[in-house]
């Protein structure tokens, strides 16, 4: 999660500010409504600020400070049927083996993101797929582990620390609220909005994958966790947490990595911070787990950006996750993963297969097949354009077109670029009966709105081929850990289209189990 | 703490940003010890941010959205000699018991606040004691429960939770490079940074009032305790983390008491919360422990504000503090307190008295004693001037006439008001052998720097006298509780006169006991 801030405090005269609400209060002390209104929204204001689940201001940082602004959050828990809220977790560990299982089955992937890698020779996925093809050759020396969710973010996945952040906030409104209650029964809702724990969940599993690298490599080094961090990024309240959360975890942007990192002969990855204090330099860590929190822009992949992925790819540390964990994120192997026989292929003896499937939207190629020819038509006619999304055949979210703009879209770019997309048909998700409250960068928002839940997983596993290195990097795995562990809500106004918290729509919420 | 924020963001073009130095750091890898500032700056800025120890830029409040920036910090603990540190500690009960004794004697008190209550009469003194006679002709009926300073800040003692919140910033980033370090001993420093667990102590504080209070009043009503707050004030990361740590904790404006609160027929002080959710009314809770956050600026004291602090203080609620121990706090009572044999006299018993007496700086009233007429002539002779700071006769900090602006400063004001001040010697305190480095909402300074520490003492005390209320308000105290259980520790450029964080110069920081 990356990219311009979304909010900039206006010049000149100041605005409107909070206080108005405040004073109209003392003239109007018989509307409680308002007063409560009025009381919740600064309460919410003064809770982020307070716990730091805030975004960095960066184009009006100084050497000195840096401003910042609370995240974009629903005021009330929304409800959410318990029982899906349940599913979707109980389905999570068969999520992740599916998963592991297509990013390691090479011959499948490669024929799924064959049209990318050819298609596109300096693209995204053509360079990901170098760089594994590289460590295949080289041979594979390192378990993988990864987080993950739902909606298929196997890379660098945001938002869990201030998912975690904002169910609290929740937490302790609703505690104070029952408190404020003339009845005795303490506490009426509290069970029905779930705990969330994903930081230390994170902490915990990358402890168990740093313990792990421990243990199979005991010698003299001081082992480290890397986090390859982007530069100037204004949502590091959602990972400085985990780096707080750990002994020792570096932060190292992607662009210092060939600076500070070097390989040494039994493939350890050596990582030297800079100095620090008074003394010259650093000593040397081996890095157990890299983390990546960059390295999912294509922008990141000059020559320099392939170098690094390579480098840190071939090193023995284990990768959070690897690239071919990341590669099976892309939208073209969801789309794949979806068609009919594909998830019992992979998950031949597991009994929720069926039900992995069924959580699968049809996603359609805009390729010259038959299905993408169809595709195309439907996205070209404005009249059937209105009920899909358009999105980049790539790993994670953003970028989409949506409806009424997709026939321009795709008109303004050249025909053959198309393939670099897929065709999704929106879903309608159910409108909540009551309205909801958002305070988002721009307003206070209230109205109808439409949730998301996204599902934390973690899972461990080693390749179980010989010499833990076959040539064709395919094969059987074993699976040491594999769990759901948290999960993200996001809330929206009913007429957006994007669930994006950084262009300022969607806001960290919390479900209301019904 | 409040006024107005010190930081607005520049309108027009954004500021040269953080990143230069990143970038320059690229270009130079060698130059590891610019590496290691641009780090320690870069960690600290966001150490700030994912915690909370921010102040609101009240100014660019939106209804949906507040900035904040960080608050000053030292980048590096400070030296600090050790058994400095540690006497500051173990005098500070002897300290609270002088000022409990001294408030407790009306004659004494009344003595020394005189000129300021007949000079001054539509004052603040004069207001606080107007309500003081008030509540003594209706009888006291509860203890009271104070936090201080050895500063004398008797009332609304800012800075504690950010002051904890700075010295763990610092036992992190202490913990993190002595784990850089090649030798084994482990944590070479961290036993010289003291625990700081203010926010805890001052919540343990008020939950031990609260709880005498429940078990001396079990009726069937909800206790809570009530912190009088300011509007609008930037500073909340200072107020919010205690609300947090209580069960029952209601922030109420100083201007809404009125509204909220009532007194019933036992002299129950009765709090109504604004409804929250979709009930229409809250429930009434009974207020244990009023916690004065606003009350101590003479703004505040207009009818409303008048008849404000007596209900408060008329009600059978514990104050932190009461109002007498807010007169305490005065620069006059101070100045009485330093002269010979007043220390002894209300601490006969305490071995410390002779200690705390060597504590005292001298302090000189403006007024026409002989004391004042020669201090008049110091504060009037520019050469003279430039070793002493003028201070207004009131309580707590700011407000202060500094050197050689002292002449012009009282020439400028009519000289029947020379006598609200009292005019000091400037202490010359060591500066430390190396340069610091700060970060205050103008710039990064590096140079020499002055800290100075704060203890903060909590106590309990009630009247001793027949029927908890003898009329003349006088008499015996019996003290129940009475211990140091904090500090605070700021760091100011050398050249800076006042150490004061709201404008900017002042820095929060850890001792680096020596």
């Amino acid at each position: 999660m990356s990219g311009k801030p979304y909010y900039a405090p206006p010049p000149g005269p100041p605005p409107n500010d909070g206080s108005q609400a405040s004073e109209d209060q003392e003239e109007d002390v018989e509307n409680e409504t308002e007063a409560s209104h009025t009381r919740l929204i600064s309460d919410i204001k003064d809770y982020l600020l307070t716990h730091g689940h805030l975004l960095k201001v960066v184009r009006f940082e100084t050497p000195s400070r840096v401003p910042a602004v609370g995240v974009n959050v629903s005021c009330r828990p929304t409800p959410f049927p318990r029982r899906l809220f349940q599913h979707a977790m109980d389905l999570q560990p068969a999520m992740n083996e599916l998963y592991i299982r297509a990013a390691s089955d090479d011959e499948w992937l490669h024929s799924v993101l064959r049209p990318q890698i050819e298609g596109e020779p300096d693209g995204l996925v053509a360079s990901l797929w170098d760089v594994w093809v590289k460590c295949r050759e080289v041979g594979v020396v390192q378990e993988e582990v990864t987080l993950r969710q739902v909606e298929m973010n196997t890379f660098s996945v945001a938002g869990a620390c201030h998912a975690e952040g904002v169910a609290g906030m929740h937490r302790w409104l609703m505690q104070r609220e029952a408190a404020e209650m003339d009845d005795i029964k303490p506490l009426p809702h509290l069970g029905d909005l779930p705990a969330d724990t994903n930081t230390s969940a994170i902490v915990s599993g990358l402890s168990t994958a740093h313990k792990l690298y421990q243990s199979q490599h005991p010698n003299d080094h001081s082992k480290c966790i890397l986090m390859v961090v982007q530069p100037l990024n204004f949502n590091i309240a959602d990972e400085r947490p985990i780096e707080y959360g750990l002994f020792a975890c570096y932060r190292c942007e992607w662009r210092d990595v060939l600076n500070r990192c070097h390989v040494g002969p039994s493939r350890e990855l050596l990582y030297q911070p800079p100095a620090s204090g008074k003394r010259k330099a650093s000593k040397m860590f081996e890095v157990s787990v890299v983390y990546y929190r960059a390295g999912y822009d294509m922008e990141e992949y000059n020559s320099d950006g392939v170098k690094t992925r390579s480098m840190l790819e071939l090193s023995r540390a284990i990768k959070c996750p690897g690239v071919k964990m990341h590669m099976v994120g892309m939208k073209s192997v969801q789309r794949a993963l979806a068609e009919p026989g594909v998830v019992e292929r992979f998950l031949p003896e597991a009994r929720q297969a069926g039900e992995v499937q069924r959580t699968f939207l049809p996603m359609l190629p805009l390729d010259s097949s038959r299905q993408g020819l169809e595709a195309r038509r439907l996205a070209l006619d404005p009249e059937t354009a209105v009920d899909y999304v358009l999105k980049p055949n790539l790993e994670g979210g953003g970028h989409n077109v949506f409806r009424a703009d997709i026939p321009a879209y795709l008109s303004g770019i050249p025909e053959e670029e198309w393939e670099r997309y897929i065709l999704m048909r929106l879903i309608t998700p159910p409108t909540n009966a009551e309205p909801g409250i958002l305070l988002t960068s721009e307003e206070v928002y209230e109205g109808p709105v439409v949730s998301e839940l996204g599902v934390l997983g973690f899972a461990m596993w080693r390749s179980m081929t010989p010499g833990n290195g076959r040539k064709d990097g395919g094969g059987e795995v074993e699976i040491l850990e594999n769990e759901a562990v948290g999960w993200t809500f996001k809330t929206k106004p009913r007429s957006v289209d994007e669930m994006s918290v950084v262009k300022g729509y969607g806001c960290f919420d919390c479900p209301l189990l019904t």
